[in-house]
């Protein structure tokens, strides 16, 4: 079912994405073209304190042209470790650090196009320690009843794909 | 909290993807660049039959560099419904029709970055009415019990974003 890379052209190198065509053959060995977005790789994380409340974030995405709400997540520097950039992106995006931060496995968000895998992390025993935000984000936090959260799922209220896979997946685990 | 757009710059323009970078002004008014994939949105389909067994898919996956397993999908046609092309996409993948095919709302799989938002339907009463695969696609199918895609998905065998979203939701209104 393999396809073999013949050749790659670069199209554009970018602060976060890279974009290249590749030239594959297919298979059957009938060649074809692959549009290819280059991505560090992420962390998202789902935090959740001892009132069963789980940490949401609110952005612009300009991408979806509106405010969304998902958890907090963020993208791989150079060289990190997925466990230390959860993490830091906790901290910096909601001012609190993880007394424990267990690994969850990871998604693909999109392995049709994008190289993207999301490291999803359960983080518990939240103590205050902020970082500073990124100077080019704007987030707003909040502190939702997890099940608040599984309802605002079905209502369409969260429609971020790493939110519902993460919050989902910890919902099976608290039996919620 | 809104990012305004300034300018847009188109870097490419493909088959599947458009690559344009936007300047935009942050809700404080200071500049910024936004990478952006222009992608026309696709659908997803959770397609369970009489036996509580779902029917999931292979396909070697260049952006991952391995075969994965997800649930069927495509791309919106231009102008395409994404009712209409669920049913066209689960009779090319797994040849089977829905007889009933319910919206279960969509996912952003990317907001960051780009604009793809899959749109989720849950298939049932399923008859064999086969379409042609696509000519570059090498898909094969598997009927699984419902209770072993989740099984999967713990064991990190499934690992794509939007069949994690959708199975664990189909799983919760079936209450597996």
């Amino acid at each position: 079912m393999e396809e073999t890379t013949v050749n790659t052209t670069e199209i554009y190198a970018g602060r976060i994405v890279n974009l290249v065509v590749l030239d594959v053959a297919l298979p059957d060995g009938a060649p074809a073209k692959r549009e290819l977005v280059r991505h560090p790789g992420a962390v998202a994380i789902i935090a959740v304190d001892a009132d069963l409340q789980v940490l949401l974030v609110r952005q612009f995405r300009i991408a979806a042209g509106v405010v969304l709400r998902e958890i907090p997540a963020g993208t791989l520097e150079p060289g990190e470790a997925p466990l230390i950039c959860a993490e830091r992106e906790l901290r910096e995006e909601t001012g609190y650090r993880p007394g424990k931060l267990e690994p969850m496995g990871g998604i693909y968000v999109a392995p049709g196009y994008t190289t993207e895998y999301i490291h999803l992390f359960y983080a518990t025993d939240l103590s205050e320690d902020p970082l500073a935000q990124d100077a080019d984000e704007f987030i707003e936090v909040d502190r939702v009843p997890f099940t608040e959260a599984l309802a605002m799922i079905e209502r369409g209220d969260i429609v971020d794909g790493k939110s519902i896979t993460g919050l989902l997946r910890v919902a099976r685990r608290l039996n919620l």
